[in-house]
């Protein structure tokens, strides 16, 4: 027989687990310490809380759970009946897409969550009589997405948000530039950049080239210009519809760099003649002067126009978080919305939040050997079993240890040494104990250090004295 | 629009999400110094990994998760045009279960974790290359079961179940109970029983009345004593289909009582006959000698051959945790099974394993109001925000509190005192720290406890060591 799981899926061992929560628990000190609080909500949502929030090619990608019992017989005739289905030769390329939809949402009982900015707006409207705003949440939970898996992607994640809903106060992107910094600095990062950008600003650059609409195709391009070259996105404007006259008006932009300050002074004077453009650049200006007066640990804050993430949703300043010491893409995210709750019908609640890629992390974190010694929690010291009477002695010590918070174990059966040795070798557990008749007698304990071979004969209080 | 989530699933509000952490916690922290590690498996299992584990009626509350895009209108096609459906007319009675089984299993991508046993063991077999064995395992997730949502009982809820796999020895069992005792001792409850029995006694008893096949429906019976008393146990057990000699056999059996010694001493001459029944009470006799050697801090280790959980797969040791100080029912459960991944395909893997409840001893630590004021990680100080002058002085002093561990806040909008200060007792929020005209000027800070209703003028490094 052969036994797997479903593709895209992952078993975390202990020794990845470990390293797992050293991460989640970082994360999750410095949240509390900014005042963040936790909650959790169900895996499964409502189908049609999900779905319209995503787009069609979200929506798709949603997984959902099926009705069971006489609802899912029920249905199955129903789909047996169904008029839609009766004439015609049915084939999966002429299925009627509605015919489909409906048929998806008949059988559903229950979607998995996709992300958590949806339930969680989906929570804040449901308890806002219990909810003191501004409400500062954090969450750290699996989503679920049937993507198609490729390397770094799978179809079950984790997910580490922060947001603060109900207050419109710059103060908020503030706290949050300095936790992207103390989370990362915490975690052992030496050099990394947040990327800041305010969807103002962008909504600005189209307005002063005079195809407001045209926003995201322009920033789009824009944001290709490292990688492609100003030719080509010059080109690829062009296609998309710009005129000649457009074009030259959006020249200066390529041009901007420089300092913060230097950039921001460029662009200001680019949008001149945008209101909007300018309320984006004096809140960057503030973000700015602000973090700049309290100072980051690690961090560098750079202004980055090309900075297009979100831009279905955000309203305001965007974040992108990279990693300098490896060739990573973005590990966190984030953004202003104004009008995240307003889909389930509660209007004027501004937000903003921030997101922890904890996979990519983990695959920083690991590349760079960032991960402490204490981010093992595997089991310190093991006691050898050379029978049960040795093994009743042993017994009582191997508590003692453990009430002075060391992690042992006695090996349960009395197995060959060698089997036993092996075995502390295997799970790399730093000391052996042997309790064999000399000992039982003197009460001292033989205590092999099983990284450099060494063995001494000492009391328990003095093991657990080098230990802790 | 109303929002709402599926039934029988949870929100997790800040306040007691808390208090779950520090349930786990607690858990977690022991399971680690008793030398277990952590996995987690996949939430979506193969539905066949699942299916035939959990007998007929568990098969029917598994949550189902449905294909999508083609496979799912292939599937659709492909019903339409069953054989099995075009010739009747179809009703919710008429439908035969096993095309509903077969639409079922077409229909599905994937199975979601009904428990965490499953799927440990199939971890175990498609992990064995890299497992030392024996593993010590601990597994914290929710699991998924569509039964009908009533108090106490959801659809989703958490399981935390530590497992040693791959060893034989009663040591095992010895460190059970003990991580029993520890973990709900830690928790703060002062009394409660860990109940032992082992299924090779019950065995012995079915084997002396001479009806083997009878074991379940005699425990069963067995066990309903003290609620329903002897006649009627014996109204039942005549029902089941023992004789009336049989029946007498039985008899002794509901006189057994006194001290565990007392009971073992009354079920060895019962079990005199039976070779494995006399085996179950030499396990059981180890195990008490031993655990009654190390001692307990809080917990009563009581033998019960009434208890009868888990009589399907457990072959040694059955485990059962009550609170003695409310009305619960069972809060923590486990036992020995001794072939758990044979129906993975891999043989002569004995393991013993106990699950704690997670949502019961968070009912009973809430009825005797045993959270501890450290479970509580909402916030520790809020300083009110008077203007951008005062909220630009104060932000580099909320930083010096967060730095030294303390969980700040700085209300991120001018709003009015009124508001802010309802804001803290909202979410009893301990101090406040008014910074205003003066206090800029003194360079100290006014400073509410907002139990008390006391203000004192303080510095920074006042407040800290106040607090800390």
């Amino acid at each position: 027989m052969k036994v797997s799981i479903p593709k895209g899926m992952r078993d975390f061992s202990p020794a990845v687990m470990a390293k797992r929560n050293y991460i989640f628990d970082t994360i999750k000190k410095s949240f509390q310490t900014y005042g963040f609080e936790q909650i959790e909500t169900p895996t499964m949502e409502n189908r049609e809380t999900l779905t319209g929030k995503y787009g069609d090619e979200g929506d798709s990608l949603i997984f959902n759970v099926m009705q069971r019992g006489d609802k899912l017989v029920n249905e199955v005739i129903a789909l047996k009946n169904l008029d839609e289905l009766t004439s015609s030769e049915l084939t999966v390329k002429n299925f009627n897409p509605s015919v489909k939809n409906k048929i998806v949402n008949n059988f559903t009982d229950g979607a998995l969550r996709y992300d958590l900015t949806v339930p969680f707006a989906r929570y804040v409207v449901q308890h806002q009589n219990e909810i003191s705003f501004p409400f500062k949440r954090y969450q750290i939970q699996p989503v679920w997405r049937a993507d198609r898996p490729q390397k770094g992607r799978y179809r079950e994640f984790y997910q580490c948000d922060a947001d603060i809903i109900g207050s419109d106060s710059l103060l908020n992107e503030v706290e949050l530039v300095k936790l992207f910094d103390e989370v990362l600095t915490n975690l052992g990062m030496k050099d990394f950049s947040i990327k800041l950008n305010n969807r103002k600003i962008l909504s600005g650059i189209a307005e002063v080239i005079g195809r407001p609409e045209m926003i995201i195709p322009i920033t789009v391009a824009i944001d290709k210009l490292e990688k492609i070259g100003l030719e080509k996105v010059n080109e690829e404007l062009t296609q998309r519809g710009l005129s000649d006259n457009e074009l030259r008006k959006i020249q200066p932009l390529f041009q901007i760099e420089g300092s913060n300050a230097e950039k921001l002074a460029q662009l200001s004077s680019f949008l001149k003649e945008s209101e909007i453009g300018l309320k984006g650049i004096e809140e960057t200006q503030f973000i700015l002067n602000t973090v700049a007066d309290l100072g980051l640990r690690k961090a560098k804050l750079e202004v980055d126009v090309t900075l297009a993430r979100g831009l279905d949703y955000y309203t305001g300043a965007i974040f992108e978080v990279v990693t300098n010491e490896a060739n990573m893409g973005s590990i966190c995210g984030g953004g202003r919305y104004a009008d995240l709750t307003g889909i389930f019908g509660l209007k004027d609640m501004s937000g903003v939040g921030i997101s922890f890629g904890a996979d990519r992390i983990y695959d920083v974190m690991e590349e760079l050997n960032l991960f402490p010694e204490s981010a093992n929690t595997a089991t310190q010291v093991l006691f050898i079993n050379f029978g049960d009477k040795e093994a009743a002695f042993a017994l009582p010590l191997v508590y003692q240890l453990r009430e002075a918070g060391i992690r042992t174990e006695l090996y349960p059966d009395a197995a060959k040494m060698k089997k036993q040795m092996k075995f502390a070798n295997d799970k790399q557990i730093p000391f052996t104990v042997m309790i064999g008749e000399e000992e039982m007698i003197s009460g001292k304990l033989s205590v092999k250090n099983m990284e450099n071979g060494e063995q001494s004969t000492i009391t328990v209080e003095e093991l657990i004295k080098s230990i802790n």
